[in-house]
């Protein structure tokens, strides 16, 4: 089946929760190398016709040759659900399916985007920590997102209110988004090159001798 | 191939961090629902020839007749390390495996546990958040663990200095072990009977506006 892939990116002071650890001018950059990771890992999927990267502000972004799949980078400034809702009305169907990737999924490989595109089921949820959606695969026209609050458990009713099938994959690497310092280390040790990279080159691990926890420091 | 688990169960002050929402009495007895929704799991994996809960110190849990499986209690006050390794010693070769499931893997569930046991390698890791190992399974008598700080990346090391081929698996399920609170939210939500059970009808989920996170919060 043909899919869509649509990338929420938020371009306005983009990863404020990573402000104990990173300046604005960092959490900038690393907001962008975790979108190039993440869009690396999507152009490898099967049946991808299109990738739209959907900015809540204008970027700098330059996707230029980097891809064979057709990539563009557009603005919207409307609220995140009623981004994914218009493209779910406008792609889904006719044996056409969309897939929406969270730009903050560090971890994100080939072979967990391909375990998740590869699950049957009308909807296919990926929850996150906190009992968000990280991403979604939408084989549904009449089924809408609602990314408030509790969003897992509200898109697994909303599927079952439409008559859709839901299915859940079970994946570390894309349960893990980057949004506090603590996640950092998950996108340190596991994430995608131009993650860690970035990260490695300024950071390195700590073991906090008290608490044996695991911590970045600057290097 | 005939496989050995070993349940490593803390019995001696059980999940301290959790002291800012629950009190001992409670931790207690999450810990015990925790490790009954493991061994649940665990006892549905085909090929599973014995399952060693070894506890920190003595526990009053009976396994009785609730398994098909012979399940047992022991107690060992060695450190973590020195138990997994004597585990290896003991049982891996001349056909026989170990798995290793720490006992807070309250989100574990047979497909996870599976995917787990049917992975190739020497050695097949499972790290948990924060740079630790939440599983193992052992195939290479030559293996050494070592759960001190940053175990994952040392399990990796240590399994290629004994030329063992190393495997990952990728499960939120099975990376998500609980030691804080913020991880009771996803028993909460993703845990096993018995620990959601006992979660749902003490605590409620609630979503907080300023930030849109998501805690529990007592009845």
């Amino acid at each position: 089946m043909r899919m869509r892939v649509v990338v929420p990116f938020d371009a306005t002071e983009p990863k404020t929760r990573l402000a104990p650890v990173l300046n604005a001018a960092e959490r900038e950059e690393v907001a962008q190398r975790m979108l190039r990771d993440v869009l690396d890992a999507v152009v490898t999927l099967d049946d991808v016709v299109e990738v739209d990267v959907v900015a809540t502000a204008p970027v700098d972004l330059d996707l230029g040759s980097s891809f064979d799949t057709p990539a563009r980078v557009s603005v919207d400034d409307r609220p995140l659900s009623d981004v994914v809702n218009g493209a779910i009305s406008e792609t889904v169907g006719d044996g056409e399916s969309l897939l929406v990737v969270m730009a903050d999924l560090a971890l994100a490989t080939p072979g967990a985007l391909d375990r998740l595109v590869q699950s049957s089921g009308d909807v296919v949820l990926v929850p996150g920590r906190g009992v968000g959606t990280n991403a979604l695969v939408v084989r549904h026209p009449a089924f809408r997102a609602d990314f408030h609050g509790t969003s897992y458990l509200d898109h697994r009713r909303a599927a079952a209110d439409v008559g859709a099938t839901v299915e859940s994959v079970d994946s570390f690497r894309l349960s893990t988004d980057v949004d506090e310092p603590d996640d950092l280390v998950e996108a340190f040790v596991h994430g995608g090159n131009r993650t860690s990279e970035w990260l490695t080159s300024r950071f390195e691990l700590v073991v906090s001798e008290a608490e044996g926890r695991v911590t970045l420091t600057r290097r």
